[in-house]
């Protein structure tokens, strides 16, 4: 199972979590990134943990001010991004020409979506994965694998009629191992977390609870 | 053929046009539509002619400030609505709660997009039907038919894949009746138009040249 | 002072409260606007009240597709226009560009912001009022000139610097005469309603009650 | 004067260029400071060169994925940023908020507007200083001063009036050290470049040839 945490805007230290993080990869062969801010990328990679951004722009190379030009990212150590993160919806045209983007950069993707409708309407669009995250779900800790397995099992129904190589993870309200291993029993390949970890007292016991 | 004429913001008169397509519509039984703005619906559904909206919000009643809330067309004699048009593209998210709102005032529906790709993905929302305009085409004068006709014959199998309810409407450059049948050889269940006719400085004959 | 209720997108018939109002002005030579959805602002302009739209696009003629170009709802008898609401909020370029719109079409402008810094940055674009309205308010039915008077008063003063021939509104939490009469008193030359009157079971009577 | 490159999402090495910004400013005691893409900015920092952002979001610490968190440049080495150029626009109301998030973080603040009227908008939120830049003279290499010294005289006019403590700088078009040297005499406190410096083949040469 694959574990992306999201920094997200946390008032957290994400280098103290990118070590953390980097140790129980290693110390119990876990699957884990790390998606800080765009401007912490470089010294979160630099720890040695894999490194995602939490989203790239639709752009190439040109007059993009304030833009997030997916090869920064990828300069900086990034290896993957989020696209479509539900504080972060983008166009469906924008959705395609990040994926494009992200492709050129040499960059994994993740599109989120809420339901199993824009999970098929995402996995369409050729990313590495997708990720369902019902939105009233997000923050409140109540797993999405518990509060509504269903939507789970619809979207990894709907992926595999789309197209069966690409990865589902699941997102909203993962806590704990439980939650990780339910999300694995319903089909998910990964999960994405936030502030289950960036918020927690002691990232690494956080972490480690993440993978028994 | 279906025929859907987007007025866009351009400077004609709206009335005049509607007239004339109603005028068109019965005397050669054709299925034409007129999408005027929104504040021109109720005088262009009056002239008895199928008016359309370019483009409802995705929300409910309530708070909403200079939405399009669907309700608002449909009172005032819209029967369909354009979604995600390339001149205003929408949230996947955005896309998805438009449909809803649509349903629920009645409105036919129609999802527009760049490539194949993301007509799969707009069909997988479950609109009534999806349009291929490739932006670099729209108020070209080439018809998308002559073009890039496989970008026509691949959106017209996605859609058989993902979902054979769904019509495909083709767009961007048709002004003849010559590229309204192209459209419909490569598989397109109706044609979008704007400058073709809202520029036209005789409206009914422009009309007319398109269903010969 | 101007009194403009703001129908947003709520379940109300506005004809019924176009009516309403306009017998209220007749009767009680009140000076009272309403603002529909666009598309219903011609069956609201037919009932004879002053009626405005709740935004208009920062757009000229042209290919702008879902926009609300501002010579329509002038046509379809709108006299003035919102912009900037908390619930449509738009660039500095936008607004200034709106503005223009607006002119263009013979519409009046009252830009809405959050507080007199804002307030006087909108002033500075040159509208003919500016409204404020902090957005913890709208919607609360604590009015503005209650709950924070100064807020108010430094948005009037911020206003007489800036250029003494805009008028400033006061928003958020009106819904009494009284409320009207506070406002007035803190310098406002008009208020906006929403809820007050749009939800209420009698609109007719919620109105003479503000103007009482 | 102070220079301010824009490094956009050009495909430059923002290293290459930070470091003969920082040998220019140390040999000719020049004031110039480098915006890099947000994944740059530690790198570009860690030359020495004065560091700004492109941009930053209205937020605090939170659920904001894919914003631009103010404290993240700033940890990162920022001192600056850019806020609302005219490729990221930005809402009245945003842009009062990223001013309150960039001085929460200590970093200094230009905001970019079109023309005089939103230039006096701009100033009313309290910005450390303003940028003109005409969007029709950005990358055309003809210098707002040459091409429309009246808008440059007329911002400076306008900042003077509102508030005389905010700094004026003048972009769009800047490439020479003439040029430079009429924006000063024209009443600029700074300029703001991208391609010219971006895009030279000789980067230091093209510093070198603005401060002479």
């Amino acid at each position: 199972m694959f574990i992306l945490i999201n920094l997200k805007a946390y008032p957290c230290d994400p280098v103290e979590i990118a070590q953390a993080a980097d140790t129980v990869t290693t110390e119990h062969d876990a699957d884990i990134a790390i998606a800080p801010q765009a401007a912490h990328i470089q010294r979160v990679a630099d720890t040695g943990i894999e490194t995602w951004a939490q989203h790239v722009s639709p752009v190439e190379h040109g007059s993009h001010t304030g833009s997030t030009l997916a090869e920064a990212p990828a300069d900086a150590g990034a290896t993957g991004t989020l696209l479509n993160h539900s504080e972060n919806r983008r166009t469906l045209a924008e959705i395609d020409a990040s994926l494009d983007a992200a492709d050129r950069a040499g960059l994994s993707t993740v599109v989120c979506a809420n339901n199993p409708e824009q999970i098929a309407a995402a996995t369409s669009l050729g990313p590495d994965a997708v990720a369902v995250e019902p939105p009233e779900l997000i923050g409140t800790g109540t797993p999405v694998s518990q509060a509504d397995p269903d939507i789970v099992r619809d979207a990894v129904t709907a992926v595999e009629r789309v197209d069966p190589e690409v990865d589902v993870y699941c997102g909203a309200g993962i806590s704990t191992g439980e939650d990780v291993t339910s999300a694995k029993e319903l089909g998910a390949d990964g999960v994405l977390l936030a502030s289950g970890v960036a918020k927690a007292d002691d990232p690494k016991a956080a972490l480690e609870s993440l993978i028994e």
